[in-house]
């Protein structure tokens, strides 16, 4: 086999990928209890729905549905998420929407718009692992600001914000890893230090409507408008195997940037999949499908918390999600979240521990527990199993 | 409107997506003759036939097709193209291909794993123009090799690969934007040549299977083997909405970053999309598909070439295509393809200017006609209009 030279990007260290690698391989038995992943649970599928939406538009738009299309994706589909938008008190156009393949590749899309190697970034602590992996495909410097029960450290974000970042990525609503909110006087504190910059503030929103209350946050984007950028996606509310994601962005120069660079990476995300989606929300009723997902997931949450405060030792401390996938577990700090993991895998256990969910921190005592993919009583037993070893690892 | 810093790669020129613009303003024509696309011609697509295999994926694996999948693709569409490769020769296994959002994405996969800013890449003169986009991402060195109608200068070819370029891009089979194909000699000195040195040989082949008579090629991979890398699609033969093309590498260690890059990027092509188009080419005869496509396309080749010998000048010389969507029109030097095109469209005409298939050449003699996308009466009309305006602005 002949060795070719690859890019110095190809070659780089990938922590997270790496330390997902390793996760996975221990993860392939039968009868895995896993809490590690982050799927959206199955019996929430529209199927037949998405069967019969499939049919009518290869019935009246076949030939479009099967054709190259546009670089911003299927304009009906664009119009329904700024719809969207606006029942949320966000006027955002159609024409500022670009759509994507999930909104992974918008992060793509956005770092290579945005980053030179060497400029400064600056994201959560601790951020969702999978931009953090995209992000150092184009190597800049990357600062943390902490995350609190408010929502951040806005000190932190104020010294961070001197050194002039590009933009701050943040998952303000429900976040993963933490299931963490920010309150609302968070959001405008966060706005207000922004405004002052030209730092642009990338808001992705995956969860933001699996709420389990009736509560809502003030959305950010109407205090910061065009310095703000909005990343969605249809993977958590209808179905992530179609790979439908956005950004909303109403700085058309930067828009403009974006969507040349879409075109040139893969001409335009699937348009059959655009319309079949765009048809099913045109058929049925998103907020009646996302009732049943968030009581779905609500019952999850809090059969975990209810199993977490029954089972775990007192010192061990969790967050509450008040909507969203994921709970966020910090064990007393003499107990790594990896040594967790390993013993918990011999016990068909898998938990996500919080290593790679950060830039720089190592051996943390912090993990993400995912609650959305297992049955009631699974999560008990599971959380069950979880805190005896917790207590024999602590004893020992 | 805050203003914010983009990336060196967003701000560079970009020749080809300029000079697209300014040919796609002119053409929002209503009764405009194009020759200037590279669309399949709709009356191919099987849209009922699609329609019929998303019902059985929904109602057999719903919950697969809509759930995330693996970076690699859906394994038994893996393996049927897998199996095409076997009937040609080419034995590559299911393992060793990557299924990517069109072979768009597959170029960009391809060149952020193996080119740094300055490296040296060599294409064929002229290439595909959203190849060369592509290409600009990452700031190499770009060299092209002339084409001619044996394939390419192999003179050339041994200069330019003493450079020590890290891949060759070419399209050996009826190539876009020319039309030509490079014949076995030319294949088999190619890969003598090619097997020296570490250069990797990219194929693009998405025009292959759209042959008009039964002589068949030599295919390349044999004699290079994993020095070779595969692009594939199902765009040009089943549906390019649908954006589904694919890499197949057998060097296990490139294959890896390949697939590494793919999942940081964007966790996975759509796998409902994959799952039918796969049901449909299990339900449906690709080989029957095809006959229909290759019969229309021929007699639309067949046409506009018979109308160029009716209608041109004799000085203007044309490539004759075995297969394909494209042929190449070479005009007497003292006439700009650009020239012809501006005067063209006021006569609601559109041609492509070879401008933008080249990496360096400008008001270049030469252009692409597309002829799949016309009726025989529409395309005998149009090349008459071109001829008379050729035969003028030679005159004047």
């Amino acid at each position: 086999m002949k060795t070719f030279n690859y890019s110095t990007r190809s070659t780089r260290p990938d922590f997270q990928g790496d330390f997902l690698d390793m996760m996975l391989q221990a993860t392939n038995k039968p009868n895995l209890i896993s809490f590690a992943g982050g799927l959206p649970n199955p019996i929430s599928f529209p199927t037949q729905e998405m069967a019969a939406a499939t049919q009518k538009v290869l019935d009246q738009h076949g030939t479009i549905a099967m054709q190259y299309s546009i670089p911003e994706g299927y304009l009906p589909l664009r119009q329904f998420i700024a719809h969207q938008y606006l029942k949320q008190g966000i006027d955002i156009s159609a024409n500022d929407i670009i759509i994507t393949n999930g909104s992974q590749q918008a992060l793509d899309i956005l770092s290579a718009v945005l980053i030179d190697e060497g400029d400064k970034i600056l994201i959560e602590k601790p951020s969702y692992l999978a931009a953090l992996q995209v992000f150092h495909l184009y190597n800049p410097k990357i600062n943390s600001v902490t995350l609190n029960h408010h929502g951040i450290d806005l000190q932190e974000l104020t010294a961070y914000l001197e050194q002039k970042p590009k933009f701050f990525y943040a998952i303000p609503t429900f976040q993963n890893p933490t299931g963490l909110t920010y309150d609302n006087e968070t959001r405008i504190a966060l706005a207000n230090l922004l405004k002052k910059t030209n730092t642009i503030f990338i808001e992705d929103n995956p969860y933001g409507d699996l709420r389990f209350n009736d509560e809502t946050f003030l959305p950010i984007y109407p205090l910061l408008k065009d310095q703000t950028i909005l990343l969605g996606t249809f993977s958590k509310t209808v179905s992530p195997g179609m790979r439908i994601g956005w950004i909303a962005c109403s700085n058309s120069y930067l828009k403009q940037k974006l969507l040349a660079y879409k075109q040139i990476v893969d001409l335009h995300t699937n348009i059959f999949g655009q319309m079949v989606l765009h048809q099913y929300l045109c058929d049925n009723s998103l907020e009646q499908h996302l009732e049943k997902i968030k009581k779905l997931y609500k019952e999850q949450a809090e059969q975990m918390i209810t199993s977490i405060q029954k089972y775990f030792p007192a010192e061990v401390k969790h967050t509450i999600p008040q909507g969203g996938m994921f709970l966020w577990v910090t064990l007393p700090q003499k107990l790594t979240a990896v040594a967790l993991a390993n013993e918990a895998i011999k016990h068909d256990i898998a938990i996500a521990a919080g290593d790679p969910f950060y830039e720089e921190e190592r051996n943390v005592s912090t993990l993400r527990l995912n609650y959305t993919n297992c049955d009631l009583k699974t999560i008990d037993q599971g959380i069950k199993i979880l805190g005896q070893i917790i207590k024999n690892l602590l004893a020992s």
